[in-house]
C-alpha cells in the first residue's frame, strides 16, 4: 500500500461513467445557452416526476455555496436575516457569502448540526414579543440541511414540525440538500424527495457530492414563490453559459432513479468503518447515519495515521484528542475500505 | 405627583443650555456645508487636545448606528468582519445595519456586556491554525463598548491587553463611546481620553446621550489610517450638509471640559437609586457603575412600576421575574429621582 | 462690503425663528425616542392634510442623500435598478449610496434635468423587447426632482404623464423635493402637494434647504406599499434618536402653511437677479423658475467675482467661459441681492 | 440542409477532445479539492510561462460574469468604481452583478466598444478638478476587454496608453480576455499574453468560449496585488469544489500552445463570412477583426434567414433594418460555413 487513502472528503473524483459518456455523446451538438436547451428541460422534468411535483421552478447552479447565497438572496427582504444552526454551512465556511448579500445569518445553537421546531418557535416568539424588535434584524427564513454538516438526519416528523412553525409564522423553509443522496440511501432516513417538495419551501438537490462532476439542482415547489430568479443567479454570477453541462449531469442522475442509490455504497461502507472503530474502541463523536463520520482519536494515533490516510478536518477534543472526519462517497473503492479498516486494527 | 417619571433611557431630553445658546448665536451666519466650516474646524481642535492627540482626524456623524455601519465598513476589507460581544450594540440594535455593509459580526460569548484580550487572542489563534480559515470569515477588527451596553466598565489594564492583542494580530480596535461622558464621570473609571486615543485605531465621542441633540464624534488618532473617510461618511448617506450643527455642539461640549463633567449628576442619582434598590432588597441584575441600571424585579411589581414609571426593556429572568433598566442621564432632575426612590420604598 | 455674500447654496444658515424657539420650548420636556412622540404625530397630521392623503406613512429623515438611499432601496427588488436623468442627484452626486445598496442607477439623457414620459416609455418598451433582458438590470422605479437639479419644473401635465407610464409599467414613481418650497413658491409651478400624493408613489419634502436645520419627510400616500420601512430606515442608519427634533421641525414647517410660502422670497430675489443679470447681457445657461440660476461667465469675471462673492460650483463652457450657479434660499437678505446685482453692474 | 446552421454565439459546444480525453483519464483519480491539487498547479505554470510572468498568481473560476464581479470587488476600495465602455459587459450584460457588490460602473461612451487613453485621461483629470469630487464615486480602475464585445481589438499602442494613464493616476487596468482566444489567432492584433501580463494589473483568459466547457484563468502578475484573493473567490461563490476540472482544461488549452492557435479556424471563417456579406452587398456594422460579424439586415430578409439560421441579438438600425451577429468559434464546421455563404448569395 503505497499511496495514501482518500478518506479526506466527498468530492475527490470526478463523475458517475454515464455523465462522462454523455459528455462525449454531446460534445459536438450545438446548444443554446444559459440552460435553455432540450436537455435541460428534459431533466428537470426527471426532477419535477421524482419530487411529485409538477409545477415546481428547477434551476441548476454549479455549487453549494454559490447556491445557498443566491436562493437565500432571493427568499428575504433586504431587512431580514436567516435562522440556522450554528454549525450551519451558512455561518461557519462560506466566507461571508450571506453578509455579502447583505444579509445577517442568525445562529441558533444546535444538537448534533439539527436544529428544533421548538426553539425555531421559542426564537420567533421571543422576536415578535421583543419590545425592540423593530431594530433588530427580522427572521425571514430558516435554513436546515439534510443530511446536516455532521451527517445526521432530520426525521419526517421533525422536518414536519418546522414546516408547521414556518407556516405558522409564514417564512420560508429553505433545506440545503449538498448531500442528500447520502440521506436518501441511509437506512434510517424516512424523509423522501416528494416529502421535501411538500414541507420545504425551497431545497436543493447536490451533484457535486453525489456522483456528478458538479451542480446543484434547486426546486422550488411553487414556481410563483421567486420572481425573476434567472436574473438573480446572473447577478450572482452563478449562470452557467453552457447550461446543458449541468442539464446533462441532473438527467443522468435522474434517469432510472439513479439518485436514490448512488450514495448507497457510501452508507455501506460508513457502516463498516464505523464497525471498525467499535471493535476498535474509538469513540465516535456523534453518531450520524449517513456518509460521513466524526469520531475521537489519541493525537499521537492521529500523527501515524495522517501518514497513511487523508482525512478530514480535525479540532480539538482535549489536551490530548481531537475529533476527525472519515468520509466515504459514491465513488469509493472497497479495498480502500478493506484497508482502512485493516489499518485501524493495526495502530 | 401626575406624570410619569421618566427613566426609560438616557435620550429623552434636549441639549445642555451653553448648545441651544449657540444655535441662536449663530442661526443668521452663512457657513459653508459640509462642516467645512470654522466651528467645526475648532471642535476638532478642542477634540485633539482633550485627547492628547494633535495628529487626529476627527469627523462629526448623525447617531450611534450610522457611525458603528460608517466606521466598520471604512476599517474592514469586503471579507472581513468584526469581532464583537454578542450583547454588543452591533450584534443586536442595529438591525443588520453592519451585515448591509457586506459585514459578519463574529459574536464572542461576553461577561457583563466586555469581551476580554484572552478570549480574543483564543479566538484569532484559534482562526489562523484552522485548516479551513481561508474559507471563513477573517476578523478583521475588534469592536468594543465604553462603557458596555450593560453600563460595565473596561479598566485600563484590560484595555491595554486588548490593544496589546489588536497589535499583535495587526487588526484595528474600535471602541464605540455612545456614553462615554458617563465612563468618565464615574469613579470607577481609569480610562482618560488620552488612553482611548493612545490604545485605540478608531473610538467615538458619544453626543447624542451626552448633553447634546445629536452627534457623534469619530477620533481616528492616526489620520492616515482611513483614506477619502469623507466620501465613505457621504456614500453611507451620513454625512449633515449643515455640518456646523454638529461642530457647534461638540465646540459647546469640549469647551471648558465640559464634557469630563457633564456625565457627574447621572452617575450620583444612579448610585443613590442603587442604594434604595438594595435597601428596598431588590437584585441588581448586574453591578455597574455608570448611568444604566439593570436590576431583578417581580413581575406583579414591575406592573405597578409601569403605571408610574417609564423604564427600559424587560427580559424575562424566570417564570416570575424582570430584568428592567432604569437609566439616568446628564439631564435627569434630582426632583425625580427622589420621587423615584420614595416609589421604591413604597412598592 | 467687507464681508463676502453668500449665494452658494441654500443650506448655509439654520433654520426659521419658529423653530428655533420651539426647540427651546421642548428642551426639558422628556420624549420617547425614534419618533414615537405626540409632536411627529402631530407633524405627520399636518402633512397627511397639507397632502390630502389620510392614509399616507410619513418618517421624518435626517438628509438628502440618506433618504434617496433608503427610499430607493426600500422600493427596489434586489435585481432591479432606478431611472434617473443623468444629472440625477442619485446618479453624480451621492458618493455611489445607491450602488452601495446594490442597486444600479439606469441613467437617461435628460433635458435641463428633466426626464419626458416618452423617453421612460421607449426606454421600458424596449427593455422588454430585448431578447437579453433577462441578464440586464430591471428598471424597478422611477427618481425625478421637483425642483430638478437645475432649478427647472415639471409641469402637472408632464407629471401626470410620467405617472401614467410608471402606472402601466407598474413600477413606483418617486420624487426627491429636496428643494420642494421653491416649487411650491414659484408662480411658474402648477403642481400642488396634492398632486404629488396624487400621482407619485413615494416623495419627500425637503426640510434642510427649505427652512429647517436639517430633516426630510418621506411621504408614502399608500402606507402599505413599504412594510417594515422603520427598520429599514434604522438599518439604514437614519433612525435619529431624538426624533422629535425632526417632529418639531415639520411641525412648525406645516403651522399656517408656512412651507407653501417660506420659498417665496428666495424666488423673488431669484426673478431680481436673473433680471440683472439679463440687463448686463449675461447668458443664462438654462431658463430655471425657481431659486437657482445657472448663467455663463468670462472666466476672468469670474475671477473677481469670487472674491466678493461665494458662488456654486462652475463648470467649464467652453475656453473662455464658465457656467456658475447663485442660488437664494428662504433666508437670502434683501441688501444681499441689492449688493449682488450693484456688483453684477459694475463689473 | 434540415438542421439550423448555429451562429448564434460561441458558446455553443463543448470542448476540444483533449480537454474530453483528459477528464475520462482522470475520473477516477482522487484529488484534493478548490483547486490544490496537482494538474491546478502545473496550469498556473504553464500560464506562468505562457505571459512570460512567472511571479503571477493565477486563479481560476467558472465563468465570465462572476470572474468580473469578483475580480472588480477585490480591486476597488468601497467607495470607487469602474470605468468602463457604455456598451462593456459589465455596464449591460451582468444583470448588476458589479452593483450587487457595491460599485458602480461609470460608463463612458465607446468607439466600436473601445475606450481611449485620452477619454480616460480627460475623465480622470476632470475628475480631480472637480469641486465636489469628494462627494462622487471616485474612479478606481479602468475595465476593457480585448476583444470588446463588439469584436474589435485594442492595438499594442493603445494599450500602451491606456496602461500609461492607469500608472499616473495609480488604478489597475483590468482586461476582461473572455474571447483573449480570437484576438490571438487574429491577423490584426499585435498585443501577446507576455503584453497583456506586462501592461495590466489583472486579466483574465476567457475558457468558455475558447474551447473548454467552462472556466477563466484570472492571472494577476504581480501577486502582492490582492490579498487573500482566494477568500474573496469563495465569497462570492466562485470556488469550485473540484477545481482540478478548470486545471485540466488549462493544462490542455496551454499544452503546445493550444490556445495561441485554438480560435484560427473562427478567425479564418469569420473572413469567408465577411467576404461573402460584401459580395452580397451586405453593410458591415463595424468592421472586427475576430469572430463577431456584425452587419445590417433589412427585416424581411432577416425574417427569411430566422428560419435557417440561428444568430445573434439584433438592434434595430431603422425602420427597415436591423443589426445582427454572426459568431464563429473553435468548433464551427467548413461545411456550415459553406451552407451560410450559399444562403446569403440565395438571399
Amino acid at each position: 500500500m503505497n499511496r495514501k487513502l482518500m478518506f479526506a472528503s466527498d468530492y475527490q473524483e470526478g463523475a458517475c461513467p454515464a455523465i462522462l459518456r454523455r459528455l462525449e455523446d454531446t460534445n459536438q451538438i450545438s446548444f443554446p445557452g444559459y440552460g435553455k436547451d432540450e436537455i435541460c428541460t428534459h431533466a428537470k422534468d426527471l426532477i419535477r416526476k421524482a419530487c411529485n411535483c409538477p409545477d415546481a421552478e428547477v434551476e441548476f447552479l454549479t455549487g453549494g455555496t454559490q447556491t445557498n447565497a443566491t436562493v437565500i438572496d432571493a427568499l428575504l427582504c433586504s431587512y431580514q436575516g436567516v435562522l440556522a444552526a450554528e454549525s450551519g454551512h451558512v455561518n461557519v465556511h462560506e466566507a461571508g457569502a450571506i453578509e455579502f448579500g447583505g444579509h445577517k445569518v442568525l445562529p441558533l445553537s444546535g444538537t448534533n448540526g439539527k436544529l428544533t421546531a421548538a426553539q425555531i418557535e421559542q426564537y420567533l416568539t421571543d422576536f415578535h414579543n421583543d419590545g425592540n424588535w423593530d431594530h433588530m434584524v427580522m427572521p425571514g427564513m430558516v435554513y436546515i440541511s439534510q443530511p446536516t454538516e455532521f451527517g445526521t438526519l432530520y426525521s419526517l416528523e421533525e422536518l414536519t414540525e418546522i414546516h408547521r412553525v414556518c407556516r405558522q409564522f409564514r417564512i420560508p423553509l429553505y433545506v440545503d440538500g449538498a448531500r442528500l443522496a447520502y440521506a436518501l440511501a441511509s437506512p434510517d432516513n424516512d424523509i423522501s424527495l416528494s416529502d421535501l417538495a411538500r414541507l420545504c419551501d425551497v431545497f436543493y438537490i447536490g451533484g457535486t457530492k453525489c456522483g456528478a462532476l458538479f451542480g446543484e439542482a434547486v426546486v422550488i415547489p411553487d414556481s410563483s414563490l421567486i420572481p425573476h430568479f434567472f436574473t438573480i443567479i446572473k447577478q450572482h454570477g452563478a449562470l452557467l453559459a453552457k447550461g446543458w453541462l449541468l442539464g446533462i449531469q441532473f438527467d443522468e442522475l435522474f434517469r432510472d432513479d439513479l439518485y436514490l442509490h448512488i450514495g448507497e455504497p457510501a452508507i455501506r461502507y460508513a457502516s463498516r468503518i464505523k464497525k471498525a472503530l467499535a471493535e476498535n474502541h474509538y469513540q465516535l463523536f456523534m453518531d450520524s447515519p449517513t456518509n460521513q463520520i466524526f469520531f475521537v482519536i489519541d493525537n499521537d494515533k492521529m500523527s501515524v495515521l495522517s501518514e497513511k490516510i487523508s482525512f478530514g478536518f480535525g479540532e480539538k477534543y482535549d489536551e490530548h484528542h481531537c475529533v476527525i472526519r472519515f468520509a466515504t462517497s459514491w465513488s469509493t473503492r472497497e479495498d480502500d475500505v478493506n484497508d482502512l479498516c485493516d489499518l485501524l486494527k493495526s495502530l
